[in-house]
Order: structure tokens, then sequence, then C-alpha cells
């Protein structure tokens, strides 16, 4: 075989010029290789819709090349799409044993857990494919378990670093591998790509482990309850918290559904140390003084439907905020979730909490690395070509000119876009091509059946509502037998435009009389008179567009 | 006169537990004073709607005690609402000579010119009414000519600081009036209203001309054009722009309406030094090279049809970005505009601009005080009682603890709501009931005729659509004449849902049948039944809820 022949190709699937749904197919002969599955939640203009997840239809096509889906962690932006994947491509997933752990609750209430192959792998393992062997590396990173995928081929090594943060003092005492990291580097990584999330933040991203003092101290001066709402995927700070009840002989109560669950999987996988008798259950919380008490919440991002946000709304079953709690948000909001969070935050306040959130420091840090975190990991690896992932394309723009000013040749950095085919050989790196991607829309049941259309008639109904049209016609004379009717919602008061709908009524009645006196006896000409100038006129009335829905039925 | 007998009446018509819509009404014997007028923009579930205005029912009950509204400065969220109340209101505004110039173009796009008696005012002027005297008091803020505005009283001063900060070198050399502050706390405030908006931020907000200094920097190191976007009404940050460009032998050309607007109101003013051979139109740009030119635009929110939005995305019909730009966004996100900013950066970045915003230091400074301000103003004036005023209700509750940290007894202050009516007495401090008060809606043309009922039509219609069933019925015989036809729109894909629609049809005409089985011949019952048996059905087919309207015509 020639050298020049060999050839590897790059395809992000997910998760660049975006925040989330990450996924990258790496391909080697008849090899391929997915990295992570995840999902995106709705951007503010896909109304009605629940997840974003990407579109495989180039892994459908090659079906028999994918040999699996690596997983670097737990988080929903790595393994949310699992089960809509899945159910299209059954293939074997891999992936620690906490991440195995969390993905297998999401098989088992989409009825696959029998039917996937699931192989779990711990850091330093290998999995040997046809023509490529795949290494999983320990990282840190804002969930336990997290790693790095090295995908060993003839021409080197291609690094995939997942979400990671570099700590020296991480809670389970798991550093992040840096040695393997440098043996790498030495050896040769042909290309990295590395997680681009936190590039805009000089310095580096603290420890774990601050919060985890300051929960210490801050629960040592603490008089009545405290609740403290963060992540349940982030078992380390669930820890922290745990911890740090344990040693104020504080009892601790979990609420919140996916809390409940995370808890409950991460114990029985021995990720989680608690004193039997210190976990009780909510039902049991009104047995201790407030003293003796700390809750760990779901709701840190305000969700509104959140266990945290029920309590700020007194509309939880088993937990009223009283004057005297203290309520800690242990999270940054997400952008775009930072009013829900102020409205909790203002709810918990007026009834009388204390409320310890994002202004406050000290208890919540970032799981990403920031620049100098970054520049590590560049200089360990010393990639001969480098492309950015996992951020929008500010972050990985300015991560490939935080490569090229550690020595990268600005050539051999490329910043790559959904569905695009970064090829790689021994010499050269470009974009060769691109395969469909794009977002696929889960809305209840469906999948992908929400596209544009739908969407922008949801978007237009949402600004200004509908007004209906209705008018039976006699076919043969074209006569108008009943109506026309005209039925609005979401347009205005009905009760307060009584006029307005009668004048409206009288535009179409002369449009239906025009059409009669011109001999206009096809049905879509008719819809549309009506359509135009009922928009004219409402507009003229109101300036508003409602949606306008001409019926005609004939008998 | 009886001392004891003596009372005012302060009540928040809008801008407590609450950004924006700030309206405070001041009440003495027959004298109503009103605080500013301002709007508020939508939150995201006011689906459709383009402002939100306070309502006002209070001040129309008592027209003629209402002697005008004192504005305190030209922002949206304190002169926004203006047109709408003085179609209802025709009352005396009183104002600095830029608010009123500001003002004025507003008055005149809703042909109230004519009609509204405006009154000039300048820092130290008194206004003397029936029983009180409204003084007003230069205050800095991120708009020229700010005032706090202190009304006298009898029985002390009610002092109202408008938004403020302290900047000691400030831009025009007006310093904050601290003096008179420092005056009017000897002689005895009786009430202190304060803005709250940074009471959780530490230290100090710095000056205006650190922004000044770091933009000349900045200037003399660009090597292309330069565009900057900022607050169309920061005056004193469009006079640094125009200082460093000029320094810099820069052409400066403005883009955006409202920064056109006020860019001419406030040369027209005096407010705005600027070289007429400096400014030239945005048609001229192509006459000077890219490092001759400075652009001032609106989109610093990234509002997607501001001009900055419109030259990020190519649809600017005079700019176009190209690589060697520099943008600089000199303003930061306020909640909820983060992803707005956000996409317009990665835009401007696809471009090969250099983008500075908000992460990087030094381009923005807030325009309200932060706490050792705040600290100042409270000691300066030592008021008896203390109102916190402009914040939600975490910001008012911490400013309360503020005020009671520097000495006052916690039963002297009080977290206003909007509506409340806060009763002052030489002795006493208390809320003694309420008035009507809340959000009024304006969506188009129509001032309060959209309510809760039309948006929780809009939010249900933004979810999962509507799906409309239409049948004709003969009255006479029960007989079903034409349909049913079901037409859906945002709810899914039409041409992939025939089965499902097919469905839904059988479904309708099964209910239609056990109707004529049953005799029901009332069509409210007949429509009620459709309804639940679509919602049931399409919910288990679909997991969603589109939003169903059953029309029946009868012939």
């Amino acid at each position: 075989m020639k050298r020049e022949k060999l050839k590897a190709k790059i395809i992000p699937l997910g998760g660049t010029n975006e925040i989330g749904k990450n996924m990258t197919a790496i391909e080697f002969k008849d090899d391929i290789i997915v990295i992570d599955s995840g999902l995106k939640f709705p951007e503010e203009d896909m109304f009605g819709i629940d997840i974003v997840i990407p579109d495989i239809t180039y892994l459908l096509k090659n079906k028999d090349k994918v040999k699996g889906i690596f997983l670097t962690h737990g988080h929903e932006d790595h393994i949310g799409a699992l089960p809509y994947v899945l159910k299209q491509l059954n293939i074997p997933i891999y992936g620690t044993k906490l991440t195995l752990g969390i993905v297998e609750s999401k098989l088992k209430e989409h009825g696959l857990l029998s039917t996937t192959e699931r192989i779990v792998v711990k850091p330093k393992d290998v999995i040997k494919l046809d023509s490529v062997s795949v290494e999983f590396i320990k990282t840190n990173h804002s969930i336990a378990d997290s790693v790095a995928i090295a995908i060993h081929t003839p021409m080197g090594v291609i690094l995939h670093t997942g979400d990671f943060k570099i700590d020296y003092t991480p809670i389970d005492g798991e550093v992040i591998d840096l040695a393997r990291f440098a043996e790498l580097g030495k050896k040769g990584v042909l290309a990295l790509l590395a997680d681009s999330t936190n590039v805009e933040r000089p310095g580096y991203t603290m420890s774990e482990s601050i919060v985890g003092d300051n929960f210490l101290k801050m629960f040592a001066k603490a008089k009545g309850r405290i609740l403290v709402a963060t992540f349940a995927s982030n078992i380390h700070r669930i820890q922290q918290i745990i911890t740090a009840a344990q040693e104020n002989e504080r009892k601790v109560a979990v609420s919140g559904r996916s809390m409940e669950n995370i808890v409950q999987v991460a114990i029985e996988l021995g990720y989680l140390q608690i004193d039997k008798e210190v976990l009780i259950t909510l039902d049991n919380i009104n047995k201790y003084p407030n003293d003796k008490l700390v809750i760990i919440t779901t709701g840190s991002q305000g969700e509104p439907m959140s266990a945290l946000a029920r309590m700020a709304s007194s509309e939880h079953k088993k937990i009223n905020i009283v004057e005297g709690d203290l309520v800690v948000i242990s999270a940054t909001p997400i952008p775009g979730n930072e009013k829900f969070v102020s409205r909790i935050v203002n709810q918990l306040f007026k009834k009388g909490a204390e409320v310890i959130y994002e202004s406050i420091a000290g208890v919540h840090v970032s799981g990403h690395a920031c620049q100098e975190e970054l520049k590590l990991m560049h200089t360990l690896t010393k990639p001969r070509y480098f492309i950015p992932v996992h951020g929008e394309y500010r972050h990985l723009k300015q991560h490939g000119e935080l490569a090229v000013k550690l020595g990268l040749p600005p050539k051999n950095f490329l910043i790559p876009e959904n569905g695009d085919v970064i090829e790689i050989t021994r010499d050269n790196l470009r974009k060769n091509g691109t395969v469909i991607s794009g977002n696929v829309f889960v809305d209840g049941l469906g999948v992908g059946d929400v596209g544009n259309i739908v969407l922008r008639d949801r978007k237009h109904l949402s600004q200004d509502g509908i007004l209906t049209v209705v008018v039976t016609i006699e076919r043969e004379s074209g006569n108008v037998i009943a109506g026309p009717d005209i039925i609005s919602r979401g347009f205005v008061y009905v009760r307060e435009s009584e006029d307005l709908m009668d004048q409206a009524k009288e535009i179409v009645k002369s449009v239906l009389r025009q059409c009669e006196e011109n001999k206009v006896s096809d049905w879509a000409t008719m819809k549309s008179n009506m359509k135009n100038e009922l928009r004219v006129f409402l507009y003229e009335k109101t300036k508003r567009k409602p949606m306008i829905l001409p019926i005609i039925m004939e008998i």
C-alpha cells in the first residue's frame, strides 16, 4: 500500500457552530467510529419542539461501516439522542460505567435496553476494530467518569478530547491522564479535536473542590434548612453537598425525578458515598428539625416544571419554602435561562428564604477548560492538525487562533461546519464535500415530522393568532348556502371586537359577491381573494397580521 | 392644622418587582406628581406583544389632582409610555432639554406635539404647585441630562433618585450634584426612593470616561474600518466615539433609524460636538478609505431588525462587513438578549471581522450605581424612610438590607409592589390599601385589547398549532350536508399525515353519528364531544395537544 493513499475522514454531524447536539463520525477505511450522540434543547424560535437531535442520514447510508457509538460522558448533549439513533441503527455503544448507567435508564424508558449491546470500558481500555483501535483516556469534567477518545490509525492518532477541564484536585481523586496525552503527543498526534466552550475565558477553571470548601463553610453557619439546586448529573457536586451535610450532622433528601434517578444510579454503581442513615425520603423530612436537613433538588436552571420552581411557586407537594431557609443555586444560568432563574430567585426571596445564586462566587465552577488549560492540552499533544469542536463559530475561531499562537501553522487548522467532510492525509488537511446533516426536531412522539413550514406557522400563530373564515357554497349554482362565519383565536378579545368582526364579514361577503358577478367558481381564487382583502383590512384596522384561513365547503 | 394629620402617599404604578415600565405617583393633599412614564419590553411569554405600559386607571380617576409628569431622563423605560398616557390624560410634562428633545420626536409620531404642554427645566429649577414644590437635581446616568426629583412637602422632602450613578469624570463635566443631596439630607429627607438596579454589584461603577480612553487606544491601533454599536440614547458614549474618530482623522457615519434621530436631536440641542466635515452620510462612505471611517450603529442588543443585525446577515443596503473590519459592541446584553448578540457576533466573525464584545472589558460601563455609590447616596441624604425602586424583588430586598446596614431602622423601609398605596406621616410608614395597576399590552394599534385569554391562546397555538373541524348541518333534519373537513396549521406536516387526518375525520363522523342516534341537536354539546374525542385521539397518536376548533355551520 502506498503511503499517500491513506486518508481519514472526520465528519461533524453536530456540535460545531452550536452548543449541544454533539456527534462526530470518524472514518478510516471500512470503520466508522461515532463519538457521542447528543441532543440540543430548542432555541426560542423552535416553537413547541421538545428536543433537537442530529440528522444521521450519512450513518444510515453507511450502516455497514458504523462500528459503534463511543461515548465521552453522560451529559444530555452527548447521549440524549441515543434512543432516537439506536431505533434506526442498532449498533453497540461503548462507555464508562457511570455513563452507561445513565444511558441505561434512558434506554429502558424507550424499550431499547434488551436490544442494545452495551460495552463498559474504563480509561486505558483499547477496543480493536478492523483498521483502527479506539482508546479511552481519563479526563475531568462536571460529571464523573468522563473520557477522551483516541483513535489509532496507521497515519497516527486522531484525538477527541470530549468535554474536559484540568482538575488537579478532583473529588474522586482521578486526575485527567496528562501523562497519556503527553505520550500520544510524543508518538505523534495526527489530529486533535478539542472542546472550545470556554476558549473566551482567560486563566484556569477552578477545581471542583473549591465548591466543597465553600459548602462546608456555608453549611456550618446555616441556622435553618438548606436546599441546594444543581445539575442532576454533577455527581461530584452532589457528593460534596452530601459530605458537607454529613460533617454538619444533617440528613439529606433528594427532590426532582432526574435527581432521584441519578442519585440512585450513582449510589448503586459506587459513585456516591453516603451513610445509610443520612439519606432520607422526602416523606420523612418533617421528622427532623430544619437545621438538621439538606435537600438536594433539580431546577438550577430555573426550568418552570422543576422541583425548585414548584417549591418557589408553592406547587411542590412535599416542600414549602419558609422564612429561614437557605437556598443555594449551585450552577450558572445557561444563556437564555437567566430570566427563569431570576424569576425563581425573586419568588424564593419573597417567601423569606436567603438565596445564594450566580452573582455570589464560589458555589459553582465550570466543567470546561479555560485558555490556559487548552494551551496545556495543545502543548502536550502537539497535533499536526487541529479541528476545534463544541462551540459556536466565535469559539471555534478563537480556539483556532489560540492554537496558531502556540505554533500551529494556520493552514493546519480549519473551522468545521456540521456535515463537512474533513479529509486528512499525512500531509494535508482539507474540506472535501459535505454530507446531509442538520437539525431533526422531536415533538411529542414525532421525530422529524415537524419542519420549517410547521414552525413558521407556529411562529405566525404565536404573534397574532388566527382568523378562520368558513362558507358553504352550492357547487352547481355557486350560491352561498351558509356563512360566511368568522372565528378567531389569539387575535383580539372576541367580545370587544364585534364591530371589527362584523366589518370583516362584510368584506368576505363582498368578495363572494364579486366572485359571483365575475363567475369565479374556482375555490382557490376565491380563497386567495378573501385572504388578501381581509389581510389589508385587518392590518389597517389593527396593525396586526393574523393567519387567515379561509375554508369553503361545497355541497 | 394638626401636625399628625399630614400625610403623603407614594404609589408605584410600575418599576417595582420588574425591570422597566417605571412610573410613580406621589400624592400630597390635592397634588399628584407623576414621576416618569416608561414602557417595558415584553417577556418571552407575552406572544406578539409590542410593548407593555402601566395601567393608569388610578390617575384617570384622580385626573384633577394630577399636576404633570416629571421626567428623570430620556430612556424608553422612563418615557416610552408617554404617548399612550397623554392620549388619555392631557397634562403638562416637565423635563430637561435633551429629555424633552427625545420625547418630542416621539410625540410627533403620535400626533401629540401640538396638544402637549412641555416645560423645559434644568437642574436646580423648582416648580411650585399648590401644596408642594418640585425640584430637579443633577445626576449622572448613561444618558445626558438626567435628574433626580425632590418633592418638598411641609413634612419634609420626598426624594426620587431616578436612574443614577456617581461619575466624578463625566463626559460633559457635569458631576452629580452631591452637595445638594447632602444639603437636603441635612434639612431632612422624609423619604428616599432610589434606583436598585445594580445593588447586587459590590464596589463602584466605572466612569464613562474609561470607555473613551479605551476607544482612543483601540482606534489608534485599528487598520481597517471601525464600526461601533451602542445604545442610541447614550450621547456621551457617542461623543466619545466621535472624539476618538476625530483624534484619528476618521470620518463618522451613522446607521440605524433611532441612532440617526438621536444624533440629529443631540447635535441640534448642543449635546454632541462634532466638526462639520467629520460627519458624513452613509451614501458617502465609499468615497473614503476604510481606515478613515468610523460607523456608529444601532443593534448593540442584537435586535434582529437593527442596522448591525442587517450588516451581519448581509441585508444592509449600504454596509457590507468585510475582512479587516473592527466591530465593537459597546454594551452588555440585557438578560434575554444574550442569544441575539451571540448570533450576530458569530455572523460577524464568519465575515472575517474582528469583534470586541461583552467578555472583553473596557468598552462599556453601566449607568447604575453599585453598592458603594448607593451607600454614599444613603449616607448623604439620611432619609427617615426608604423605599427601594427600579428592580426585581431580589434587588429591592437587598437594597433595603443595604440601608439597614447603614443604620436605617428595619421598620423604616418596605418593599413596594406596583399598586401599593404607601402612606407616609412624620412618624409612620405603612402600606394602606392598593389601587388598580398592572400591565397594559400594546399590540399594533391595540392598547389593552390583548389580555390573558388572547395570550393563552397564542401560547397554545405556538406549541402545537391548530386543527379546525368544519361541518355543515341542516338545522331541521340534523343531517350533515357537507364535511366534516379538517384543516390544520402548525400541527404536523399535512402531506405526511394524511392517514392521521383521515382517522381524525372518522372520529368526527362517529361523534356526529352518535349525536344523531342520541338526538343531540345542540351544537355546543356536539362541538365539545368532537373536541374531547379528537384531543384524546391526537394525544395518543402524537403526544401533542393542538388547539381544536370545531365549527358547525347550519343551513
